[in-house]
């Protein structure tokens, strides 16, 4: 039985004790490295140990937030924390053997399975970010500095898609100019994470669009990824952060779908957006997959063209 | 000369008032409209008699924040209100009669000429949407009702790219959270406005992002969109509405150009965007044109391939 905690039962949770730990999850964003990146240097001008531990997936875009938070090999905390984890299954490998052993948990998925002894839940936020900012603000004689400003605005833009996904609300918004207020740097921050592209990644998005297929009179579209072109683009993850949205984003298209052949041709990953009434969750099931109704994904062992042709049944029963 | 006014003391020559005519720019965007709409639905609200002057070069994007504002034929003002016009030259024809006789003028541009009579200008201010929130503010015994916070919202949002540009500022992410708060419905919104594109939208800028030319070790693109491309592509004005932008979006990139052939082939207009050290505005003073140092623009009758050659020379001076 995991306890639930408020913002506030969460800061006064924080003040009594020392020696952190904080774990991410697995392919890291900005939200999971923003709010470990955040809560360490808080805590740290706080007067606390606090260290993030080494999560081997950590990208260039973001490694900038959390280089100088990581763990010696010999640091054994008091208290492990996770942030932006919903359930133990998305915990990198080496963080596995503390999975029956976390403190808390701060987090902001409605699907959070409860694995920790504490957590600090609000699904009302569009990031975890904005849980931790609800925390901060809690802890008394604290007040926000430029780097926590800095992180903790990667962490809510980036949730949120520079604040234009379904998800952003009111709180993101206030939070955000409160951050921008405390020294954030919105000019530098979103010149680099929203308004700069690697060639690579313009490339890539280049054949993709050219190379987008409609079904069912447009309301379904198709994007494939070989490895082919992935090599030919020299696309690297950071570049594919976003990929998934582009078949939903053209007018009409309710359901954006996008195939990419991972190591090899007989090993794809799928990942649907749907908007009402369809539902991506119902879509992915049908292959082992799963997610929200908005957003899911699927791992398929078969070939790209084979999972189009599959695809294409399951749609036609739906249409 | 023109006479200042603060937002409250603009606020209270509205209200002083009645019978407003409200006139909006030659290529009018989403702040211009969003702005004439959100006045004339709060002054409405208020008891005035307001109307918007009819500017045909209204987009579909646009027109539903702004058509039940539109003038009928007949309609004697007794005071003529500008937004988001920084001077006269901006007029559409339709209200070039008016130019001397401009009671307000509602702007955020640093560079205004001070045509009107009272001019209430905040150049701190990202969108002119937010120099009428600042006003309506201030009118004691209003409360922005749900429709003009959306169309508040269109103005902000559409002014920063949704809070991604440079011009954002704390006090636009702020104001957005209170419309939102307010009524505006921000996941239809951005959806609208930023998270769908058109397929004619999609191809072209497969095209455009596929043709890109690097020159000086990446630090200059250049993107040419002839006539052609968007015959073929079927690309609309509202398609365009960001495509000056792409080229300066790559990484590496400090100056980024488009050449776009209107009329006809001899016909083009360039667009220039530059990050520091580089300087738009100097750029486009070469080919008689003009701007700010970030973003400037020119027309040509010239070839695109004439021009480029041209352009290459100058920026050879520069490098």
């Amino acid at each position: 039985m995991s306890k639930l905690l408020t913002a506030l039962e969460t800061a006064e949770w924080l003040k009594e004790r020392d020696s952190f730990l904080l774990i991410t999850h697995r392919r890291p964003d900005g939200d999971t490295l923003g709010s470990a990146g955040a809560l360490t240097q808080a805590l740290r001008e706080y007067g606390k140990t606090v260290y993030v531990l080494f999560n081997k997936e950590i990208t260039p875009r973001y490694s900038k937030y959390i280089d100088d938070c990581i763990a010696p090999d010999d640091f054994i905390p008091d208290n492990v924390i996770t942030v932006d984890i919903a359930s133990v299954d998305l915990f990198p490998d080496n963080a596995k053997s503390y999975a029956n052993n976390i403190s808390l948990c701060i987090d902001h998925h409605g699907s959070n399975t409860m694995f920790a002894s504490n957590t600090c839940l609000n699904q009302e936020r569009a990031s975890c970010g904005e849980v931790i900012y609800d925390i901060l603000t809690e802890i008394l004689d604290y007040t926000i500095s430029p780097v926590v400003a800095e992180r903790l605005y990667v962490a809510l833009s980036t949730d949120t898609g520079c604040f234009m996904f379904g998800n952003t609300t009111s709180n993101t918004l206030r939070v955000a100019s409160l951050l921008v207020d405390a020294g954030a740097p919105i000019k530098t921050l979103n010149k680099e994470l929203f308004r700069t592209k690697a060639r690579s990644c313009i490339k890539l998005e280049g054949l993709l669009n050219t190379g987008l297929e409609f079904y069912f009179d447009g309301k379904v579209a198709i994007s494939s990824i070989t490895k082919a072109m992935i090599e030919t683009t020299k696309a690297t993850e950071d570049d594919m952060d976003n990929i998934a949205a582009l078949p939903g984003a053209v007018e009409g298209v309710y359901i954006g779908i996008t195939i990419r052949e991972m190591t090899s041709p007989e090993d794809c990953k799928i990942s649907v957006r749907a908007s009402a009434p369809y539902d991506a969750n119902e879509i992915c099931s049908k292959f082992g997959g799963g997610g929200h109704k908005t957003a899911a994904g699927a791992t398929v062992q078969k070939t790209v063209s084979k999972i189009k042709e599959d695809l294409l049944k399951v749609l036609e029963d739906m249409f």
